[in-house]
């Protein structure tokens, strides 16, 4: 793939590095998410990102427009997976509204938690309030949407005033997202388990008797 | 107190502004907060914070040895509040349990939310890992541990295995602290009503019965 000139055909790279057989997308992806996660958003380059992905600066922005393209598709990507099994659990009418949000929030923990980087704790960068977010925060708000009529749908929520309701969507979101921090404390703790237990947690917050 | 010469007697300041009345340490600190959440901790220098003070970076010298120490000092203001109220709760037995962890709840979600600026957000900085911030992980896991005891002293918490118990005191926690996202969505919410809730929904968590 490369002369001794230094020269290469094909996609180029700054340096050789073992294949990962992943795309050159996902590559400069995951070394974003590493970099953020670790040196922090501001104190990484996107030469850093293409230099920790094998290749050359020019090479990602063929890709990616800069910095906060990449920080927006790594936030959209710890949402769009949860939105998509939103809509398809609000779909389903076959199975209690009870059983689809604590789904809706096991799989929404693990989510967040289950990935090699946390990259729930980009959220609160204060970078994130920009106009490049604005997909993510129009995800975000969708999900959350979601979790609302879920919500509304169990026989708890059906009796709680609008009002009440609305915030009980919010403290049950805020306790989904809580679960970064506290994942953070303990990063060794088993995903699965502490996932069933936030669902649990969840459907105690709407007022759910849990057997 | 300054001279035409640009010489000042007094308490040194880069640039006139009206004296605030605050402590020359407190005014650093709420130029840091404002800095930090606004630009980012990263990309604020020292020199900024003190100009924002008013003041020179010098003199900022004289109260912090640099912006490591200004973060330290405003997470850890995060939390010792809500140690101290704590540690009164829990010697306070003349009243149920119940009711003193739905206090230290309210209490710490108003402490979090209601500050001028949401410090909060500042807990996910990869910067927070460092060796200067133990001092802050260490009051924050004094806290976790008093949640921890007030829950165990509740009807429901007692009756919980200790395994439970810690997953429980993990949840309420994470919650608290998730408002800190909650809050970060809808800013103008009024936090005394929201803190309540949060209280309500901590109580429910651990398996309390509420009125």
């Amino acid at each position: 793939m490369s002369t001794t000139t230094g020269r290469r055909v094909g996609r180029p790279r700054a340096k050789q590095r073992p294949d990962s057989g992943m795309a050159t997308r996902d590559e400069l992806l995951l070394a974003a998410a590493e970099l953020f996660t670790t040196h922090g958003y501001a104190a990484t380059t996107t030469r850093a990102v293409a230099e920790s992905a094998g290749m050359r600066q020019a090479t990602m922005y063929h890709y990616f427009s800069g910095k906060e393209d990449l920080l927006a598709e790594l936030l959209e990507s710890t949402v769009t997976p949860s939105l998509t099994l939103a809509h398809r659990l609000l779909a389903d009418e076959s199975r209690p509204a009870e059983a689809r949000l604590w789904e809706l929030c096991r799989s929404d923990v693990e989510l967040l938690c289950g990935g090699q980087h946390n990259l729930g704790a980009l959220y609160l960068l204060p970078e994130v309030q920009g106009e490049r977010f604005a997909g993510f925060h129009r995800v975000r708000s969708d999900l959350k949407s979601a979790y609302g009529e879920l919500l509304s749908a169990t026989e708890a929520g059906a009796e709680l005033e609008k009002d009440e309701r609305a915030l009980r969507t919010d403290l049950v979101f805020g306790l989904i997202e809580g679960v970064i921090l506290v994942h953070r404390g303990d990063p060794d703790r088993p995903v699965t388990t502490f996932a069933s237990a936030t669902a649990d947690a969840a459907l105690r917050i709407v007022g759910c008797v849990l057997a």
